[in-house]
């Protein structure tokens, strides 16, 4: 079969990039350094809110948890494509460094996370493979129940 | 205006950058890889204390919990001038990974790491432009209120 | 003295490396971009199973902590062995990022994390000098005591 783009991938599962939230006041969503961009922590957000708030064990099901990881993947993928200046010049996801909102006794952040580990393999293919780390945190900001920071390699 | 550099801008600030701690038995403060320096985690470390003990929310106000940030970015400035062999050397501060000491249903971590944000940006200008991310900690190596690493890139 | 290389390093110490874990379904366990290897989160994995589960703090002593640390950094150099294609490909250390976890009140990550950091410095010398990063989860993982992930740069 012919090469898939990950911008048609993202048209085949129904994804529209949301816009790349623009820098805040003290601090950049994206930054690239070499052949790396490093974004800052990625959370839920859906239209200027947090989708999915408090925490995996309590309030947040297993199930939202997926999908909350999901929607800062898509949040995350917007951002690579604003620093990359479009998504086939991503060359590999290097890295996804997840940290779970977690109530005591959480265990399910590697079932969680692979709601973003998922998507990326789905619209990268293979240069959407990735290492990966997997953390609880007690106190989230913003109370959301998931975020991911996205190392990328790009190619120019 | 003419430019300023960022031993200008600490003077203008009134701060006198502290020794960079030595390397301790078993890890360093600071490594260089390719142009990326990197630190280890930064403490509010002051004259050889921990200054702001205990958790937001609890012990640390919000106030305090700010200039534990910044202290703990004075002493990151201080391993990078040392790292780069001068602060005109860095080209660009990169990353910061801000870790806030949290008392349950604490949620003010990005105001907390304003106060690293807000140095890095006043000292170093554009060039002080970074990635961030905020997580929480239940419990913090020698219950430091705050700890930041930083990654910075250095042309040379 | 003559020098000696990380695998008679590992042998003077009677560590034989386990297998790296081959890739799981939804990521990797390691990557290199450029001449840096990123590993995913080492867990204290011994023959298929978490030798050093719970919280440092409660059920898991200091000592078992130091230890568990110690079967982290194994398995990431097995992991960083099959990334170079050998040990000596390793240049340097750059970085351990710990992850402890911790029951309410425990302060001893850094004493901990020493059990990676004194394996890297033994087996590597002068090339296992790193930088490090100490902080407490509140849920771990499949409930392991420590995680740590590591970055090295790699000559060829």
């Amino acid at each position: 079969g012919k090469n898939v783009t990950a911008e048609e991938k993202l048209k085949d599962l129904d994804i529209t990039l949301p816009p790349a939230p623009s820098a805040v006041a003290a601090y950049l969503p994206w930054i690239r350094t070499g052949s790396l961009i490093m974004t800052s922590g990625q959370l839920p957000w859906e239209n200027g809110n947090i989708k999915y708030a408090g925490k995996l064990g309590e309030e947040v099901s297993d199930r939202q948890g997926y999908e909350a990881a999901r929607l800062c993947a898509i949040n995350a993928i917007s951002q690579l494509n604003q620093a990359a200046g479009g998504l086939e010049k991503i060359c590999q996801i290097v890295r996804i460094e997840g940290h779970i909102h977690a109530a005591p006794g959480f265990r399910g952040h590697p079932q969680v996370l692979n709601g973003a580990s998922d998507l990326f393999n789905a619209v990268f293919g293979e240069r959407g493979r990735h290492t990966r780390t997997a953390l609880g945190t007690n106190e989230m900001p913003l109370d959301a129940a998931v975020q991911i920071s996205v190392f990328a390699e790009v190619a120019d």
